[in-house]
């Protein structure tokens, strides 16, 4: 049977890696690398730096993965649903054709695998087409980790809960049932237009990496300058990647 | 200034310590090892094994932190807050004492230090009352990751939040405004009495150890097996630590 091992990397700091996802690494006989164009160099930087840095023996092959725009129609859902079905088939033809079925294939995913990743979904897809995959998944150190580390602090506050949401949910109001909600893939600055009087935010961009950019403080008095950050850093980048947590100020209580 | 890491060390499997965790272990001059008692000798078991497997050079020292029981009183707050005041005292204590001006001190956190950990709110008390320390926050592998890795599953479903909770919570109902949701912290096994219909359950006790237990299916199929599993294996270990993904069932859907 093909063995694919679906590795977290982290989010831009190679030391960020476990031990558990360099040895898998230097177990692959093959690495399969998506190619999503230029926005996305950074990731394609990563990857690169992390097997030239951790894998031992070079006698691996990279196989690069040529990712099909979605095509975003009205509906969300069916768009991805698209999309992945695409993608399985690709993935899926590059797994029988260039891995032999005792070799191992892997996988190298953004973060962690378990966190707003379409990887093993698409994975998934596959099996139940019919290729028999065994497949082996290494967790990594995710962007909303980094974000807590760099401003050191606790995700949830005492007994409560933790939401991980999207910027696209977001837009629809704080969920002012939780103490502390987590957002990531926030295209629109969501935060800036929430209505809630009495937010803290902390806000990261490019966690991890050299163009870190960290800030936090009462959400209506940093507001603006994570706006015109944010604007400048992806104009200077052409691309950003930002996520942040906000939480109902708890000042004066510990 | 002295300077404390709070280093993520995982959850069980040294393997899933990261590089940036190893370096920091090596430049730490103290550890402050909280000691718990007999119920997590597992978790002191995991640190000497890290520290053995990761430290290059011997000449650290070690202090082993005399941590007081909770007094459970009727208010969950006030007590958890008393009992963080008494250990702040404790360990500002210790840094002034054991850590030189100049040196690095090292506590070694379960999981991830920003996910139901104590660590930093304590520190930040240490800070409030004057003694000045440089924190630096070393994110590691969560249960959270390490239960969606070995069920092979990602948290969210397309586009959707993801709630982390407890099992305190979860006590008063499914939230089932999300898809998916993640307990921690459930001494009671609340997702027994859950009147949901329709939900599948993830589920892991010791993960990342050699006795890591899994168990998956839908909710209504499992839970008396996940009860049995839980109790005996309670017994046979004197303590337990487990924790699940609940999420709506998606079957026929991808
Ligand atoms: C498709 S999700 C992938 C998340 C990833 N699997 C993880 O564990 O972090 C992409 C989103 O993650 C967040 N993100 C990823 N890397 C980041 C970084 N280095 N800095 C800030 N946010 C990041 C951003 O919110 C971005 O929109
Ligand atoms: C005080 S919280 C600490 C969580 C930790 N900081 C983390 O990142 O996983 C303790 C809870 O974490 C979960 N947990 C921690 N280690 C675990 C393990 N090895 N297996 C299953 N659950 C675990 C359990 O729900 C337990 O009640």
């Amino acid at each position: 049977m093909r063995k694919i091992f679906v590795i977290g990397i982290g989010v831009g700091d190679p030391d960020h890696m476990t031990i558990q996802a360099i040895k898998a690494l230097n177990q692959a006989d093959v690495f399969f690398i998506p190619d999503k164009g230029a926005e996305k160099a950074a990731l394609r930087d990563l990857r690169t730096a992390i097997c030239e840095r951790f894998i031992e023996n070079a006698d691996y092959r990279t196989i690069s993965v040529d990712v099909p725009q979605r095509t975003s129609s009205g509906d969300y859902l069916a768009s991805v649903d698209e999309w992945h079905s695409r993608l399985a088939d690709i993935y899926a033809r590059l797994f029988e054709h260039e891995l032999e079925e005792n070799e191992i294939g892997a996988i190298l995913v953004w973060g962690d695998p378990a966190i707003y990743d379409s990887t093993l979904r698409i994975i998934e897809r596959i099996r139940i087409k019919g290729l028999a995959l065994e497949i082996q998944v290494i967790p990594g150190i995710s962007s909303v980790q980094v974000l807590a580390a760099k401003h050191r602090v606790v995700l949830n506050q005492i007994g409560e809960s933790v939401l991980l949401t999207t910027g696209r949910k977001l837009a629809h109001g704080f969920p002012d049932e939780f103490g502390s909600v987590v957002v990531l893939l926030d295209g629109t600055q969501a935060f800036a237009s929430l209505a809630e009087p009495d937010l803290d935010i902390f806000w990261g961009a490019y966690l991890g990496t050299d163009d870190e950019i960290l800030i936090s403080g009462r959400l209506a008095d940093v507001k603006d300058k994570i706006e015109a950050a944010r604007k400048l850093a992806r104009q200077q980048h052409g691309w950003i990647m930002d996520t942040y947590l906000l939480r109902k100020s708890d000042r004066g209580r510990c």
